[in-house]
């Protein structure tokens, strides 16, 4: 009947150590996102797959875990309506007909979700904030779960740069609290399409994006000659190395690029488009310098992040001290909630991720020391009387905040020292007959070898030891 | 294309005040845990089924949410061989060829299954918390979803019954703090296995149990009749019936039953195992006295709780001024780990629950008033220079921990207004050219009508003035 125990693949279990670990994580993040207005919803882990499919490509829909349909989900199937003339079974066709519900794959479209089934409660712009895990059927490697984390923030109706400005602020102050150096890279979809646009190409947007976003790993040649793969023409190719070839400082750089927008470039053509982001990108930059930002923050044209939905800012943040890639972006988006019949709604977010921040963290021990143990202060069990007599005292401290044990078994000493040990317990209290005659008790710090008794009801002076 | 959005039944969102208010619940009984040297835990939403299946019986398996095998979950399945001769097809058999993982349905199982995988890095007796949610596939109804969050706190490795006076000092302490009156009661289940006995039917401690259970609701001649339907003799319930007739104080109580325990009842037979569960609460009840609990606690010889897996203490906790039946309940088992390869391990637990401490608090008013808003300034936006002036004054509040918002938008005053208001936020600075000029902000209390400028970096007297 006994079974060995696991867990699904690409699953974890989290114990006390890496869970204070990672609430110190969530709660710095929780903490930075409160003091600038951002509250916390929660959606449920179930979506209807009706909510899911279909916003996340074909790929993706092949990536979420899909629910079984509780109760006689099979007794109504007619098998042989999914099988083809060579007998091959269609399983996503069938999946469809006994699966309503998937788990969520991201927080981006429950969201949108939310945003549209809430509308009439919300008041926009509406700024929140979600902590919660997701599931996707990769296929698990180092460094990639089938559940994780993610840790998003966004604000809906609203199209001001002040938006932008304070996820830039978000970052910095988070970071800055985490104590891990970044840059902060900021692109705008609005240029890429100007790229396009004024390469003569405008609808090769996407293959322009894609072949500059590899820039930094294959080389400006290398980009080059998938874009000709693409179709476009020396010329055009010329006219976006115009623009990856700019340098200098960022109002340089937006200044040269409003030039070959305006007609400045080797193609003559201008790109309102174009224009119209680096007003955006002008404004954004503008606002960080008023406000102050402590990390550096530059324009990365060749960033685009792949996803089809931003439409102005894209955003990337990258560890400096560690190679780990981007450890948190996002961007904007003008039509997230067109899908579930709200259009119109302008938004902007980004997406901390947690497993890789709690890497770097981990990799550069940038953990503060003091997460280590949970409790100050255990009182060994000499026996029944000796318990009786500190449960007041233990009592009395727990309810200032301490965090007290009391060891539960009247054991060998050498036994309840081990566990002070291993949990790494700094204070241990041994109270037997003698102290209970004088009513003190008596506490050691197990670091310094320091020793006092205290009356038994001081807990001010006990509290005062302890610190 | 577009679709009304909804989510599936049984399950909910949890808007920014929602979040507020289980956040208070959560960190409260976490704050009491952490006092007493619990540790936070989490295990994976996804267990695999063979972890699940067959620990919550018949009726339980069936609650279990599959999950679809990812890939071509049914490429393979030959559905010919779950069908009968009628053609009706098994979906429970075939659902276990086409899922290998299912939901979470409790945090008691995946616990079990965390000790026994990891009992090389655990250091017992182990504590541990775990707040997560769990999913079911009940007929949803008022108060019952399909997925809901439990709040479980445990250790395991120990028998000493200072645990069980811990898990009541929590539940004190975590009521106190919630201001909410309830009455923790308190069994035993060896002693519920010496009223078998010494009724002469020790293999119908089961039955017995199941009929005093229900006690408080059907009466003591219903609870005689049904005991008769199963089997037991008009002697054995004499015998019964003279426990459950008991009264007087917790001490003398416990004095009568042991007396009829050891040979004083009217069948004159004795019980090894009824008075090992006497002596166990009569030190649990010495203990409580010693440490000093607030809330009252009494025997209740009735209360089973019907969860077979309990082998000493068994605890329920009752809101006394709010009908909604127990708020929190559990007990202590010999045996949870036994079925995953780790006998002998003795643990003891109880689970708060979280959504009827909610409706709880709710129905009796009993939420802080200031978990309303998150923010406690909004700072209006009166046009991009004055934006630009006031975005430093806000990055210093929001560095001291002030939540602060910047209106994005610089629209009508009107529309600024309305965002404080339904937001709640106590606090708005209108500062324009004026007070540009003066190096001033102005900031006003929209409670009291107080309103005050501050030299911009006077961060201190700002702070001073939202308080």
């Amino acid at each position: 009947m006994s079974q060995k125990p696991s867990i699904p693949k690409g699953t974890r279990d989290f114990g006390q150590q890496e869970m204070a670990e990672r609430n110190y994580i969530f709660d710095t993040i929780k903490s930075v996102f409160r003091t600038f207005g951002y509250s916390q919803i929660d959606t449920p882990a179930m979506e209807n797959l009706s909510t899911l499919l279909g916003k996340y490509g074909e790929e993706g829909d092949k990536l979420l875990f899909r629910i079984l349909n509780s109760g006689d989900a099979f007794g109504k199937v007619d098998f042989d309506a999914y099988k083809d003339s060579e007998g091959a079974v269609n399983s996503v066709a069938l999946s469809k007909e006994v699966c309503e519900k998937g788990l969520r794959y991201d927080l981006t479209v429950p969201f949108a979700r939310y945003v549209v089934q809430h509308q009439n409660e919300i008041s926009f712009p509406f700024k929140r904030f979600q902590i919660q895990p997701v599931w996707r059927a990769d296929r698990p490697q180092k460094g990639r779960y089938r559940e994780f984390y993610q840790c998003d923030v966004d604000v809906i109706g609203s199209k001001s740069q002040v938006n932008e400005l304070e996820l830039v602020q978000i970052v910095d102050r988070v970071f800055g609290l985490l104590g891990i150096n970044v840059l902060v890279k900021i692109n705008n979809r609005k240029v890429l399409t100007g790229f396009a646009e004024i390469s003569g190409f405008p609808d090769k947007v996407v293959d322009i994006t894609v072949a500059i976003d590899k820039l930094d790993k294959i080389g400006l040649d290398a980009v080059e000659e998938e874009m000709r793969a693409k179709g476009l023409t020396d010329g055009a190719i010329a006219v976006i190395e115009q623009i990856l070839k700019l340098s200098g400082t960022t109002s340089e750089k937006i200044a040269a690029m409003r030039s070959l927008m305006n007609g400045g470039s080797a193609s003559g053509l201008v790109s309102e488009t174009g224009l119209k982001g680096l007003d955006e990108l002008e404004e954004l930059f503008g606002l960080i310098e008023a406000a102050g930002v402590s990390r550096p923050v530059e324009i990365d044209l060749s960033l685009a992040r792949g996803l089809n939905y931003y439409t102005g800012a894209i955003f990337e943040v990258k560890a400096l001290d560690f190679a780990i890639g981007s450890i948190c972006g996002g961007g904007r988006y003008d039509n997230l909630t067109g899908v579930f019949g709200l259009p119109d709604m302008s938004g902007v977010g980004i997406s901390f991720g947690a497993d890789r921040i709690y890497d770097v963290l981990k990799g550069l021990d940038k953990f503060p020391k003091d997460l280590k143990s949970s409790t100050t202060l255990l009182f060994a069990n000499m026996g029944p009387a000796e318990m009786r007599y500190i449960l007041p005292v233990a009592k009395a401290l727990r309810e200032r905040g301490v965090a007290v044990e009391v060891y539960p078994d009247s054991t060998k000493l050498k036994k309840q020292f081990d566990y002070a040990d291993r949990k790494c317990i700094p204070f241990l209290s041994i109270t037997g007959e003698n102290e209970i005659q004088a009513g003190k008790v008596n506490i050691k710090n197990l670091v310094s070898g320091e020793q006092e008794a205290f009356d038994k009801a001081d807990t001010e002076s006990i509290m005062e030891f302890l610190k």
